[in-house]
């Protein structure tokens, strides 16, 4: 136990090291290698020179991007999506989003997609909100989100017994869940967050 | 420019129509293989059975988790920490954070530390704000975010000349940040606009 904090400490201690060296010194990427091509990520490692005296590999995935939209009905409510997510092995509830066609699509597009797949419904009045960095410590994804007003039922509107993940909800529900703990995604808390400093009223 | 634009089509139906599938059908992973051990990620594939018919491969990245914490100063700013981020390719302004020393260690703990390391100041009044998922499609990192407050400067406190990278905002220059695109990280931009919408002033 004593022998197992020592070596935490020490841990820590040259952690904070290195952490001071890089806040303060160069860092300079010598070479960046592919190690694993997945279905949508790539994984590879960097090799970095630190302060010119010596080197350390650091993990890169590289994401194509991705766009996410902030539908808001008639009423004022938000219309948000249940699914199933196989990373966190659970149902978590989001704001429609889904990543661009290609790299370099625009994000205004993929949004317009992305609302009309995922909720049946359109929109012209797509408007530009936030965009965001998912995690900025080892990949370059990029979440343009987008507010959309103004839903107009599409063509490609599901069933009726297919809407069941799908929900709308007021802003107020939507901030509550937030401090609850109940959603957790970082895009939706940012998104809905975004939304309501910007447009929402204040008491 | 016509074939590309039927291939995108096709392309588009073809996952709409596989997105109603998910939506409304059984997923069930049948198995989940390393593919790759990084420096702090680990590289998964997951085999997913889709409607007990057919099967899709999923790329799922492991990380052991993390915390952040909001730092607020006696006149009520935010310190917050410029550096430089691989993934990005620039600089970003984040507020301070950092991964678990192992998978398990309590959030607190973790927010504590690093606030002390990132800041040189310590506080003994931590208090949760929000838990955040970064990349719900592919990873399971989770980021647990704490206020700090009745900030005491550290026995680690690093030399004047090393404060560069540190620097104290107003929550509503933070929010211009935001809204102008200059903060993009999501753990950022979650934590201050829940501190925001918890602690601010309305107007």
């Amino acid at each position: 136990m004593l022998l197992l904090e020592i070596t935490m400490a020490l841990k820590r201690r040259i952690r904070l090291f290195e952490r001071r060296r890089f806040m303060s010194e160069q860092i300079k990427r010598l070479k960046r290698e592919l190690k694993f091509k997945g279905t949508i990520l790539d994984f590879y490692q960097d090799t970095m020179e630190i302060n010119g005296d010596h080197t350390v590999v650091w993990d890169f995935i590289s994401h194509k991007g991705a766009a996410a939209v902030v539908p808001v009905t008639e009423e004022g409510k938000i219309l948000m999506v249940r699914q199933y997510r196989n990373a966190l092995e659970r149902y978590t509830l989001e704001i429609p989003a889904g990543a661009l066609d290609e790299v370099g699509e625009p994000g205004l597009e993929c949004a317009s997609r992305e609302l009309e797949e995922e909720t049946g419904y359109r929109s012209e009045k797509l408007e530009w909100l936030i965009t965001l960095r998912t995690t900025v410590a080892f990949c370059n994804e990029k979440i343009e989100v987008f507010v959309a007003r103004d839903l107009i039922p599409s063509k490609q509107n599901l069933d009726e017994d297919e809407f069941i993940d799908l929900k709308a909800y007021t802003i107020e529900e939507l901030k509550e869940k937030i401090f609850s703990g109940e959603i957790e995604d970082a895009k939706t808390v940012s998104a809905l967050l975004a939304y309501d400093t910007k447009y929402g009223k204040r008491a």
